[in-house]
C-alpha cells in the first residue's frame, strides 16, 4: 500500500480514536493499539532532548487495559469530558508495512459546572499497520506543547 | 452509495455550512437542509438523559428562515463572529439512504473590540440524504458541551 | 485538473505547511509558495473594507526569505510554538489554473513557561498552482478575525 492509499483509512482511525475518547467508551481505546504496543506522552522539550521522562508510558495492550481500570475504578479525579480536534494529518513514510503519521491535535476540557477551556495543544507521530480487520497503531506519541497541565492528566489524549 | 463514497462530499457539505455561518451568509443558511428537517442544539447532558430540553429547535426549513429574519430585524445582540473547526468526520452508518455523521466542532468568537474566545465545543450527530444537486441535512443535532454559554445564543452553530 | 482532483493535494499542501511552521522549520516556508508571489496577513475588517493596512506583506519569495531570516537574527522577542489547526478547506474555484482555496484556521500559542493560549483565527484564502513537483501558493491571505492580538506578529501563520 502506498502513501496516498494509505491516507483515508488512516484519517478514519484517527477519527474512530477520537471519538471513542470523547465518547467516554475508554474500554474499547485499547483495541485500537496491536498487542505489543507503545503508548506514550511526552512534552515537546523532553522529546526534542531525547530525555526519557514522561507523563505516561505503557508498552503492551495489557498496560492500557490496567490503565483504563484503575481510572474507572479510582475515578477520585474530577468529572470531566475531552473533546478533541484533529487537523493536518500526514503520512510521512512507510517502512516494511509500517507508516509514519504526523497529526496536530488540541483537546478542549469541560468540567462539571460546564465551563470548557483550553487543555493541550501537540503532535501525534503515530506508526501504523493495516491488518485484515483494518489498522492500528503500534505506536503512539502524544508530543505536548502545554507543559503547564492544570490538573492531573487521566484520560488517555 | 456506501459509506465510503459518501465521505468526501459529507466533508464538503460540512465545509460549506461553516464557511457560509461563518462568513455571515445567514440568509443561504437554510439550504443546506431540507424543506421537512429538524435542527436543534442540546447539551450533552440533556441528549444523554434524553430530556427533552433545547437551546433552539425548529423542524422546518421554514423555521430556520423564521429565524435568521427575527436575527437580522432584532439585532439587539452584540455583533460577533464565529470561527467553526470541524474534525474528526466519520460516516457511522446509513439506513434507506439516510447517512448518520458525527463531527467534532469547535466554536470560537470575536466581538467587536477584536478579542477572540473559545465560544462552544461539541458534537454534530446529521442525518444527510443525497439529492441531484448534492447532500442535504434532514436533521442536525448540536450536541454541546459548554453548558455555561457566555452570552445569549443567537447565531447558528 | 478539476475541483474535486485537486482537493486532496491541496490539503495536503496546507498540512505540510503547517507543520512546516509548527516544527520551527522556517527555513523551508518560502518553497511553499512560487518565485512571484504575494503573502499578506491582513484583519477581517480591513480586507472587507478594502482597506491597504496589513500586518506583514511580502510580494516575492525573496522578501519571505528575508523575514525569516531578519526573524533568526534579530531574535528578541519571546521564544514560542504555534500549532496550527486547519479546517473546513474548500476548492472554490479554478481560472486558468489557478485553484482558489478557502480554509479556517487557528494558532495556538505556547511560551517559554510552558502555557498554551489562543492566539489567532481566521481564514486562509489562497491561490494554489500546480507544478511538476506538486502545488505551491502564487497568494496566501491569511485574514484575521483577532485583532487584540497580545504580542507583536513574528512567527508567520
Amino acid at each position: 500500500m502506498d502513501l496516498q492509499s494509505a491516507q483515508r483509512p488512516i484519517e478514519d482511525l484517527l477519527a474512530e480514536y477520537v471519538h471513542c475518547v470523547d465518547d467516554d467508551r475508554l474500554e474499547e481505546w485499547p483495541d485500537f493499539f496491536t498487542e505489543d504496543c507503545l503508548y506514550r506522552i511526552i512534552s515537546r522539550e523532553n522529546e526534542e532532548r531525547n530525555l526519557p521522562m514522561t507523563v505516561m508510558y505503557c508498552d503492551s495492550r495489557g498496560m492500557l487495559k490496567d490503565r483504563i481500570q484503575s481510572l474507572r475504578e479510582a475515578n477520585v479525579y474530577e468529572h470531566q469530558w475531552y473533546r478533541h480536534m484533529i487537523s493536518a494529518v500526514r503520512v510521512v513514510g512507510e517502512t516494511e508495512g509500517v507508516f509514519t503519521v504526523h497529526t496536530n491535535y488540541t483537546v478542549f476540557r469541560t468540567t462539571n459546572e460546564g465551563s470548557t477551556t483550553l487543555y493541550n495543544t501537540g503532535k501525534y507521530v503515530d506508526r501504523v499497520v493495516f491488518f485484515e480487520g483494518g489498522p492500528k497503531f503500534i505506536e503512539k506519541s502524544v508530543i505536548f506543547d502545554t507543559t503547564r497541565i492544570p490538573t492531573l492528566l487521566v484520560i488517555p489524549i
